[in-house]
């Protein structure tokens, strides 16, 4: 046995008690006299004390010997600290340590193991070991354990069974790219890694486990952009025998019962939103709701005078800033440049400064009087010192500009409080969207969400305006969840392929056996997927994923730690049954 | 709502209720007048009642027109049965319906779906989904999440962090072989998947994380054998500041409480024994403690004779079945025969019968007097009325020949109980195994395991005797778990991996990161992984672990049931800088 307590346990209470403890050498102060060493493990820090008219020569030797990080092993007495340190739960004591063995040496880390490092991102990733030891980084880590062990033992409580799903499955071109095993055992053929467990779990209602869910692994081989991994944690569900109504309430009921048991925080409002709804009133589908800076449509108070950039726009737009008119001149030419930036891609931007006294000034003031403006302030709820913000153009862009511009001075002016939640749910999406490049509808969820009723006959006459029984779970402006209820009538999962392009081979050859299970009695179901690492983060009050992910990979896709991935042996890819096929090699 | 209730939770208090259920058809009964139909879900089976003089000719026709797994939902009348099924935990009552739907119709399935089906393992296969809705299957897989869940909160209890380990990593030869992922994004190199995430978990312990477990899933490309999966489950546990006996200790309580959790059972014996021990007592390292008929070992009572067949063998090792001498004569032929089977690879086999008066009638008689073979009964612990069976030769092939037999006359007498637990502890494997086709010692855990204190001198003059600090559990004669303390000294980890054979570069290129960090102050630590797929079913009574796993792959690696691997598209193909390198193509 290496410790009869942890470096996280010893108070007041076990004065005089022998103890023998194991750690991470801290930091050490050496008064020659005296020597006090912070001894570190995950529970926490105990102060170690050497004293030479107390501690034999050969024990202060060695003491006087240790380096950061050294792990040692110590026997001693607990006692009393003359100066209390109220701060460390351990503050009321120390270790007067007879006995003192290191267990291994340490050489000096390449940064500091402390709460705020030294150490770049980039030298914390290749030693991903020792930023784990640092505090913050292992809370994540900890944090992220409670809210999995949350969430199963929430769901296992309500009657869902976790069945694990295979990872060597079957690659389908639609969607994202798949990642790819090449099978030894069956020359020229491939597994895929899921990129979820979708099929799958639809089976498992086809085959009655009613309610089911995972926690699991998923893949996607992407062009990674900031904060996205080529490998990510969902918890999957599905549920049998139900509709959209009784999706909504179990996951609100884990969202709030999450928030309840990680966060403390007690959610009174759970509201509701229709996509179109969303788009109208935040320009984004899953909006941030802590804060107003509601949108207010402007066309039909700014499209009945000469200023021809409104009279030619399909929407005039406008959120009001609280207390913007403070702004300095200056600082509204850094907000208009700020929207003209490649990223966001606003052509320019009208502002109204809502004076205390009640009038008004404007960039437009040469078409627009103050009764207009006043009427500005009526649809964007500006009270007198805010300034109102304008965007015009073509609908989607201008919602979209107008929503960045949004969250930008709700960032800049504190209002995103990471210790606040506020969830929503958005229905009712689009169930087709138009893709530019392939000039084509695409399934916006994917091709297993099922139309609102009466909404099929839609698909070819006005196939933009169908609805779907789909819904997104938003927190803090975060998509945290997404999810549909399914079809589950093979003519109508036919007819959907047949639109989404597949010819009927190709929806054989790829999703051949759902079409199959669906000639079996498959029941009515549906389900959702939350995005783990997101959620974490959310609640962890952070929205950088890769602080829980406990070793990431770098945008490249490469985990610079193991430096993988890696070249194989010939002989490997003999066995493959594989040649590599690479220019100048 | 589809549903009121589930099929499972109806009883007589519930008489009079209008209740609206749903689920499949398991059975009609149609008499013209009355119909009865068994209405499943996963809950169970409530019976549905259609009387002429009650329900409207509309719903009549509907139900006489059902199949066997339509799926519908129906609303009725609790109401008492007549002739009440004590078998069916709501067989008090019966639906009386007023209003039925068809919520999907179903064509015949390929194999009935009930307890025993006629369906053969490929039918099964190619329709798991069907084969799921069979309660035997389904029980198995709500079994499996109960073992994890039990697993996940005892573990959580004790402080336990579970950490998801990367999936797409670095392929070491080392070992079996790896499954790989050609990466798109880093031409020419590839990911391999996890066989275990042992060097992450230690990465882990250097990390400070202090208590580390994880249900993983893990990929090993070997060649099947029955009962074997290209993807299987591991939990997977690392503890730091440990010695063995805190390992021991830790695992002992999981097991123990899962067989009272899970089995109800209450273990009063947790036996250890050594790698020694288990060969001379048992054949084997993973014995079925739960039925006697230990060895004996014989070459001292019988190697005094002219009988040159055991005068020749390194070992004469004999097993008392009892109550053996009620064998016919064709009965001992048959065991003769059946050791002497090329899977077994015995010569022959002596035996004694132990007669009731006290007397000794053998095989060898011609070279053993009555003396000469009582002392083998005393040797074999045989008792009047027992079979002696003898083999003999080299000493480890014997041994493995007769725990064969052992273990295939226990499964015939019925000694091996499904619901009797015998967990035992093998501890003190030896560290090094050697391989005859490289005619080299290999690492018998992995090159990380602890030689015994004191034992590494012996590396150099005779390895096949340094033991490791390594243990199995096992229970009911299968090995469930197996860990070992591990190195945590970098010095001593070179040595190591230059006695197995790796260059500094090999090391270095494979492991430079382990041995990176533990230049960084490692922790003594150690760890265990179990089986989860082996550990649940021999929870649940079984021995065959396709069956608690949802979606198995078959002996050829290949989901038959989504056609898994597959071909891929050419451009994917290049897309991952690979080229198809096929003979005959």
């Amino acid at each position: 046995m290496y410790r009869t307590h942890t470096n996280g346990e010893l108070r007041i209470e076990h004065v005089n008690k022998t103890v023998t403890l194991a750690g991470w050498v801290q930091k050490t102060r050496n008064k020659g006299f005296m020597i006090w060493v912070d001894l570190r493990d995950r529970y926490g820090i105990t102060q170690l004390i050497f004293d030479e008219e107390r501690t034999s020569p050969e024990v202060m030797e060695i003491a006087a010997s240790l380096g950061r990080e050294y792990v040692i092993q110590v026997t001693g007495q607990v006692i009393e600290r003359e100066s209390k340190n109220p701060a460390m739960p351990t503050g009321d004591i120390e270790i007067l340590v007879s006995d003192l063995q290191i267990l291994n040496e340490s050489l000096t880390p390449p940064f500091t193991i402390e709460n705020e490092t030294d150490g770049g991102e980039d030298l914390r990733m290749k030693y991903r070991y020792l930023d784990i030891r640092r505090k913050p980084v292992r809370q994540n880590l900890v944090f992220r354990h409670k809210v999995t062990m949350a969430v199963r033992n929430y769901l296992s409580e309500k009657d869902f069974v976790e069945v694990e799903t295979p990872y060597l499955i079957k690659s389908t071109p639609e969607g994202a790219r798949d990642f790819v095993v090449p099978s030894r055992m069956n020359e020229g053929q491939f597994y895929a890694l899921p990129q979820s467990p979708q099929t799958f779990k639809q089976l498992l209602m086809v085959g009655g486990m009613d309610k089911y869910f995972q926690i699991v692994k998923c893949f996607r081989d992407e062009d990674l952009r900031a904060d996205r991994q080529p490998e990510f944690t969902q918890i999957d569900c599905e549920m049998a025998f139900v509709e959209q109504e009784d999706i909504l309430q179990m996951f609100e009921g884990l969202t709030r019962h999450l928030l309840e048991e990680i966060n403390g925080v007690t959610v009174t409002d759970f509201p509701r939103m229709t996509y179109d709804e969303a788009m109208r009133r935040y320009g984004n589908d899953k909006p941030d709701i802590r804060f107003g800076m509601e949108f207010g449509e402007l066309n039909e108070v700014a499209q009945h005078k000469d200023f021809n950039v409104f009279n030619s726009a399909e929407l005039v737009v406008g959120i009001a800033v609280p207390n913007g008119n403070t702004y300095s001149r200056k600082e509204i030419d850094a907000l208009i440049d700020w929207v003209k930036r490649p990223q966001i891609g606003a052509m320019g931007m009208v502002y109204v400064r809502c004076n205390e006294d009640g009038s008004y000034k404007s960039s437009v003031d040469k078409f627009y009087d103050q009764q207009d403006l006043a009427r500005w302030a009526e649809k964007t709820n500006a009270k007198p010192g805010d300034l109102i913000c304008v965007l015009s153009g073509d609908v989607h862009k201008t919602r979209t500009q107008l929503s960045a511009l949004r969250m930008h001075l709700a960032q800049e002016l504190g209002l995103r409080k990471a210790d606040e939640f506020a969830p929503l749910w958005v229905t009712d999406f689009p169930l087709l969207e138009w893709d530019e490049e392939t000039s084509r509808y695409h399934a916006m969820h994917h091709p297993f969400t099922s139309p609102k009723p009466g909404q099929l006959e839609l698909l070819e006459s006005n196939p933009g305006a169908v609805k779907a029984n789909a819904y997104d779970l938003v927190l803090n402006g975060n998509e945290i969840g997404g999810g549909s209820i399914r079809i589950y009538d093979k003519k109508v999962q036919a007819k959907m392929f047949d639109y989404l392009g597949f010819s009927k081979e190709e929806a054989k050859a790829q999703f051949g056996f759902l079409m199959d299970a669906f000639e079996y009695g498959a029941p009515p179901h549906g389900g959702i997927a939350f995005g783990l690492d997101r959620l974490v983060a959310i609640l962890g009050g952070q929205e950088t994923i890769r602080d829980f992910i406990a070793f990431p990979k770098n945008n490249a896709g490469r985990d610079v730690m193991i430096d993988a991935p890696a070249k194989i042996d010939e002989s490997q890819l003999k066995e493959l049954h594989l040649k590599l096929n690479i220019e100048n090699q």
